[in-house]
């Protein structure tokens, strides 16, 4: 038995399409409609029969719906939930799939006051923007953390749940803060830091844009990918997942400051020691399947 | 015309055992003799057969080489040189393969005097240590930066070249402290960073290890890569590049300072304004053929 019959996607970049993708491939009974606040972006998700109707506004898509996933960008989340609110029937489960839930959770909640909001996050993705950069087989093996809020049905919590495992992902429940404390070290901080070293590198003046970019195989072309993602979505997280971003950052730099004082003074065994344990989260990773256990990411040679 | 006829491999970590993999592949007619200090790595270098002989101590593995090419941790460097000294044909050009060129270039003038001594560095690798990770394609399309002291002669600087164009590598020739500060910030603070970010994560208190591991495809994953490298290479690499290091720390932590005040006064046009010019590297990195397009580094999804 199918969890939804009939689900709305408003927003088609990488995750609202590949969730599009993914719901079709898996639940191929489900009436799938779609919108997006571009004219091009519906355009192109017509063309290639992303869902089976595209509507201009994003009101009309959800007229019908029993799950209504919001795939915009955190700060456009609470905008397009007062645009949907007086065409939503209502026995409709409104969710996403933002990547910082105490800010998203709150905003939904002002705009659909009574209504059933139970948000999520599938924790996937690509430095891919776009609807033609997503693909069904995105959330297979990742996990999704689904945040209801105090007091949420169980009932609808499952089945938000469900349609995620049915796409391929586990599924955790938490709570909003904890998700965005966790979120912060494993996704916010690793985007903010590459965001930096790219910047900086690109701003030296004794060494040439050419000479970073020829020499980037001794690893700094690795933090370029992820320094290639959304600019808006990500400007969007680190403003709305403030507070934990910063307290990860600080210290991110406390440690760091003890490196650099390791290396002023030639402090080999601190640096050996960190170097060690390092390897071992390495390996843990690939232990659980979270990355390919491939050198150098399985990259040809 | 190769360019060397006899040629010595002393290490046989993943550099060195993908050089003479290479070497064995694109020039088979070379006469390889290897060493290791371990006689561990000299058994399975035996077992698999990487070169035509490997020998019990570095002196006898040089005897009869027109080529010694040292691939070995920076700060291991002098000190194998000092132990082939004395058996070191006249003519043989003695080469190096380490991340650090300024403290090498001392350390072998120091323990060859009047030895013709060519340093270089192939800019590639993968996480992975020892004798069986190296592969022959390692160096394909990759650059190899030598390093030659001031009055070099040119024939040797170039018979180096041509050794590392044979095995497929593109060649730059550049200074050494140039070197040291492009290689600064393109691949020593990249790791240092990574090592930082790894390490912060594993001592958090409110997040577990277990979560961290779990959502780790949310970004930090990538960091973890380069933070699996080998500990005893990446130690020395620090504390013998340690000016540029520090130099090139500096920048970044202020670079990451006016971030942390852009989240903190919420500043969303200047993350927006960092976040779409490094998008413009990555796409540079991957016209130069410097890493794969594929999304994600290609990983299976």
């Amino acid at each position: 038995m199918l969890p939804f019959a009939r689900v709305a996607i408003i927003g088609l970049g990488l995750i609202g399409s590949s969730l599009a993708r993914a719901i079709r491939a898996e639940m191929p009974t489900v009436a799938l409609t779609g919108h997006d606040a571009s004219p091009e972006v519906r355009e192109i998700a017509r063309r290639i029969g992303l869902c089976d109707d595209i509507a201009d506004n994003a009101g009309a898509a959800v007229t019908d719906a029993d799950l209504v996933i919001l795939c915009v960008p955190v700060r456009a989340m609470e905008t397009v939930a007062a645009e949907i609110a007086a065409d939503l029937p209502p026995e409709c489960i409104v969710s996403d799939v933002g990547s910082c839930k105490g800010e998203i959770l709150a905003g939904l909640t002002r705009a659909l006051p009574g209504r059933i909001v139970i948000p999520a996050h599938p924790v996937a993705g690509t430095e891919n923007s776009g609807p033609e950069s997503g693909f069904a087989t995105l959330f297979k093996g990742r996990w999704c953390i689904v945040t209801p809020p105090d007091g949420a049905d169980p009932a609808a919590v499952e089945r938000v749940s469900e349609l995620w495992r049915r796409v391929g992902a586990n599924v955790e429940i938490m709570n909003a803060q904890h998700h965005d404390l966790v979120l912060a070290v494993t996704s916010h901080l690793p985007h903010l830091i590459a965001y930096t070293i790219v910047g900086t590198a690109s701003d030296l003046e004794d060494v040439t844009r050419s000479e970073v970019i020829k020499y980037s195989a001794g690893g700094f072309r690795d933090f370029t990918r992820i320094a290639a993602s959304d600019p808006t979505m990500w400007r969007d997280v680190f403003l709305a997942n403030k507070d934990a971003v910063l307290e990860m950052l600080q210290r991110f730099s406390e440690d760091l400051s003890a490196l650099q004082r390791a290396i002023r003074w030639g402090d080999g065994d601190a640096l050996f020691s960190l170097f060690t344990r390092t390897r071992a989260v390495r390996r843990s990773i690939i232990e659980e399947g979270q990355d390919d256990a491939a050198p150098d990411f399985g990259r040809s040679h």
